[in-house]
C-alpha cells in the first residue's frame, strides 16, 4: 500500500464556509431512571441484558437515542433541537462506538437536518465522523463533525461537545 | 449560535439533473403473517418483546425490512427493485425513525443502487432525508428524498412514496 | 419511469485518484469460539437466537464487528488497521447484508478513518457501496467501495478483498 503518486492539481481544495458548536447530553436508561432516561439499549450480546450495559467495554450494545441539543455544556440551557439516532459499541479491550443520526434544528438560526456517520473512539481527545447530507437550511451540505466529550457522570450520563464544519470542495 | 457571515460567492449552486418517483409497501411481521411480511423486528427495548411494536410510539424498536419498489402506489405493480436495510424508532412521544437502507433497481430503465440515510418524522407531511451514494446508473451520485406515507392499514402495514432528486453541485 | 432527458453538460466528470486494495477477515461468535470471534450477533428476529445465525439465510440477524485490516488475503500479514461498525442480514431466500462501517488505518502510509454504507449481496461477485467521507488523510473524501469475498470457511469465517477508489467529480 504504497500512496499512489498524484499530481497536486486532481486533489481537491475545500473552504469551510459555516462553522457551528452545539452539544448534546444523553441518560442511558438503566432500569431504575425510566422518567429522565433519553436512550435505551436495545441490542446486547448473548449473555448480556437490556439495563446493564455489556461486561466486555459494552462491546454487542446498541443503543437509540433522542437527546436535547443546546448552545452550551449546560443542560438545562433552552434546547435548539433534538438529535436522534443510534450507536454501538465495537470493541471489546477499549471504548469505541460507531454513530448514525441526525441533528434535527428548530431555532430561530437554523430549521433543518444534518445527518452524520462515524466512528467514536470514546477516549481519543477529538473525533471525527462524517457529514454526509442534510436538508432545510442544510440542503446538500457535507462536512466534518468533532466530537469532544464534555461532562460524564458514571456511565450512563454524558455530554458530547459537536463542532460542525460545512465544506465546499472542488 | 448567530448565522455565520459567509460571502455569497462561497455557497454552491445545486443543480438538479433526475427526478425518480418509486413507491415502497411493507408489512411487518407480527407474529401471524409470515407468508406476508417483508419486514421484522429485531430488537426491542427492555419488556417488549419482538412481534408487537414497543409500547412508547414504538421507542426502541429496530426493524428490518426487505420491500418491493413499484412505479405507483400499488403494491401489485410490476416490481422494478427492492428496497433493504432498517429502521428504528427514537422518540417516546411521537412516532418518528431513523432510516439506513438502499434501492437496488433492476428495470429496463436503471440498473444500480441508491444508499440513503436519514431521519423520519412520520407524521410530518414530508420528510427529507439523505442521497448519499450509489452504484451502476448512480455511481457517485447525491441528493435529497422526500418521502410521503402514501397508504396505511393498521400500523404494520404501510407504503411510502419516495421523490428521489438528484443534485449536481459545485 | 422514462430516463429523463439530460443535457450532457448537466452530468458530471469524475476522476479517479486513489485505490487502496485491503482485505478484512471476521470470525462470528459461534457460542464456542469466544477467544477467535471478532464480530458478535447482537439481534435475531422472533424465535431465533445470539450464537446460532437465523434460519432463513440469516434474516434479521444484526452482526457487531472489529476486524483487523491487511495488505494481502492473509490473516496472519501485519494488520495495518481495523474496521469497525456493523451489518445486518436483509433477505429471506438468499443472503445479502446492509453494511454500515468505518475503516480506521494506522500505517506508516495512511492515518484516518473511511466511512462506508451500502448493500452487499454475498453471492454477486463484486458488490459496490459508498464511500460517504473520511477524517485524516481522508478528509472529505468521496468514492465507491467494491466488495468481494475472498476466503469462506464455514459460515462463521469470512474474508473481504475491498477495492477503494476515491474520486473527485465536478
Amino acid at each position: 500500500m504504497r500512496k499512489q503518486e498524484i499530481p497536486l492539481s486532481c486533489f481537491s481544495s475545500c473552504l469551510l464556509y459555516l462553522h457551528l458548536v452545539l452539544y448534546f447530553h444523553e441518560t442511558v436508561y438503566n432500569g431504575t431512571n425510566a422518567a429522565d432516561a433519553t436512550s435505551a439499549i436495545v441490542a446486547a450480546p448473548q449473555g448480556a441484558n437490556l439495563t446493564i450495559l455489556a461486561p466486555q467495554n459494552y462491546f454487542g450494545n446498541i443503543v437509540i437515542f433522542n437527546d436535547l441539543i443546546t448552545l452550551d455544556n449546560n443542560i438545562h440551557s433552552k434546547p435548539v433541537g433534538r438529535t436522534q439516532g443510534f450507536y454501538l459499541y465495537d470493541t471489546k479491550d477499549t471504548i469505541t462506538a460507531w454513530f448514525g443520526f441526525s441533528f434535527i434544528l428548530n431555532s430561530t438560526d437554523y430549521q433543518g437536518s444534518i445527518n452524520f456517520i462515524g466512528p467514536n473512539p470514546v477516549f481519543v481527545k477529538t473525533r471525527d465522523i462524517s457529514v454526509v447530507g442534510g436538508s432545510g437550511d442544510f440542503f446538500m451540505h457535507r462536512g466534518v463533525a468533532t466530537l469532544r466529550t464534555d461532562g460524564f457522570e458514571g456511565k450512563y450520563f454524558f455530554g458530547l461537545r459537536v463542532d460542525i464544519k460545512f465544506y465546499e470542495c472542488w
